[in-house]
């Protein structure tokens, strides 16, 4: 009988900030929780939108052009290939979905290593 | 200035169960909210994952050996392939995530029209 993932209790489990962790597998694609705080990098992936949905705290996407305002229950798509930032508001927990192998800050040389967990 | 999609104001534009509305979209896939309410039928998807996370209620999703019950904040993903029926336990109000043109029942015959909301 397989258990659900609890997204709470998955993120009850560390707290490093902007470091990844797949919690499920999807169409090729890694579902991951992560613990965000303060300013993230800018960057974008040329391959792949980026799923955003805020769980818990207040997320502003920053775009080249303005800004996207998450609070809990906000889902928000950065379209591949555009830039964007992250930036949160005290700490803000997401539900994040990328295809596997995705280096979460569009760049293998700088990305958080995924963790299962 | 993009606007994120608020799920719970969604939800609230319709009472239809089992009825997915389209709120978004990510790599091919519709990102979608549907309220459920009983049963619904047993089905399998061949070529696709079945993403559910609850956001309200209680949900089970029977399999034929066995079920998963998940409740608010409770991911599972079913595997390409597996019959499975969902049951809700009262309302529940669900993200879904599917291919484009996916079937929600697993056949185009009996599938629910997707509805851009």
């Amino acid at each position: 009988m397989p258990d659900p993932v609890n997204l709470a209790a998955k993120l009850a489990t560390f707290g490093q900030r902007w470091s990844p962790r797949i919690v499920s597998r999807f169409n090729g694609h890694d579902v991951m929780v992560v613990k965000g705080e303060g300013e993230f990098v800018w960057h974008a992936h040329p391959d792949t939108d980026d799923f955003f949905l805020v769980l818990q705290g207040h997320l502003t996407i920053q775009l080249r052009d303005g800004e996207v305002r998450l609070g809990p229950g906000d889902l928000h798509v950065v379209p591949r290939g555009v830039e964007h930032r992250p930036v949160a508001h005290g700490e803000v927990h997401l539900l994040l979905i990328e295809p596997a192998g995705t280096p979460n800050t569009g760049d293998e040389a700088t990305a958080a290593v995924k963790v299962v967990a």
